[in-house]
């Protein structure tokens, strides 16, 4: 498929600051996240997905640089859309924070494979590369249907918990889109508003898949 | 120069368990240290470093798994220490945040140079790429530099700070010693207790070249 958006959309720029403060809160976000494992394995794992964020940002980091933007003051401007996202999700158990990574992890996965395909390559090789090292979550899939298993309770507890990621992390991208609209003309370049809607579409029903996948659905 | 120690000395495998905590323990602390910051520069070097921290603790806990060893039973004997080391040295400010860093970062170095010598070429190795990756801590020396060149006062108390990192790792590390048996052969195999007298006073003179690098001395 030939790209549809130019190497020069200065939405380009934009949505890599966005990212990049996404992988900044991620990192600090999972490292607190992680004081609530009940073991060392547990922290290691967090740790692990952590550092994977930082390798993400350096990445995107390089890329601006070679586009002539400084990131540090670009990607400020999605600070507040962020913090707000992981502040509304402030996990209250370890397993909540489980299901938080795994969530929060495919959730970027699903986006960065989105814009992807409508990307000049360059722009592309960035996105998957990105995405390439995503993957460390699986560790939660284990820990978390094996204490759903014997719990109903813990099950609609979590599945509930996992909507509500879904919902808050939706609200968030729209705030987004509504005050940049680089990013919108982005979107729009990349095949319109019905694509947008069949985004957020797909984006429910990979979750859904997920919530299955945990032992959720 | 032929490795003076065998690849299956029970040393190596309690060394990389220590050096594992250790990258572990510097991860937690380095991000939790961050928080002092002054801006978001600043945290993000200090999630660079890291995240570096957790990708030696990852060439560690493969070259484990290659030797048969399981690495977080090993390596949760060496936690106390460690986490003494840190407890003693908390800082209380961002400078001393960045002091703590880079005179942490230079210790590790040294002793992984150190040992590296006297191991055999696939124990090298992965001692030698655990360090390629240390020298994020540079972006440290132009803000101690810049805060101490208009501050005698600033210069003296950060002086004093340094001394005493060097101070509580010297202690934790005979502390170490004093309980792990296996890592006091291996230090003799490699030379003997005269060498390691050696090793204590090269540490002390490149921690004085350090202090003048950051215009502490």
């Amino acid at each position: 498929m030939a790209p549809l958006v130019s190497a020069d959309h200065p939405g380009i720029n934009e949505l890599f600051a966005l990212l990049a403060y996404g992988e900044v809160a991620a990192f600090y976000r999972l490292t607190e996240e992680a004081k609530m494992a009940p073991n060392l394995s547990g922290r290691i794992n967090m740790a692990a997905m952590a550092a994977a964020e930082m390798n993400h940002y350096e990445v995107l980091r390089d890329a601006l640089a070679r586009r002539g933007v400084d990131i540090v003051p670009s990607m400020t401007k999605y600070a507040s859309a962020l913090e707000n996202y992981h502040r509304l999700t402030t996990p209250s158990t370890w397993l909540e924070a489980l299901v938080k990574t795994f969530v929060g992890d495919a959730m970027a996965a699903d986006f960065y494979l989105e814009i992807a395909d409508v990307m000049p390559a360059e722009v592309a090789d960035v996105v998957r590369s990105v995405l390439s090292e995503t993957g460390h979550s699986q560790f939660v899939v284990s820990e978390v249907r094996a204490a759903v298993t014997g719990s109903d309770r813990q099950r609609h507890r979590l599945a509930l918990w996992s909507r509500r990621l879904l919902g808050e992390a939706i609200t968030q991208a729209q705030f987004v889109l509504a005050e940049h609209d680089e990013l919108v003309e982005l979107v729009m370049a990349g095949g319109g508003l019905s694509q947008m809607t069949d985004f957020f579409d797909r984006l429910q029903n990979t979750h859904n898949s997920r919530m299955q996948e945990l032992g959720l659905a």
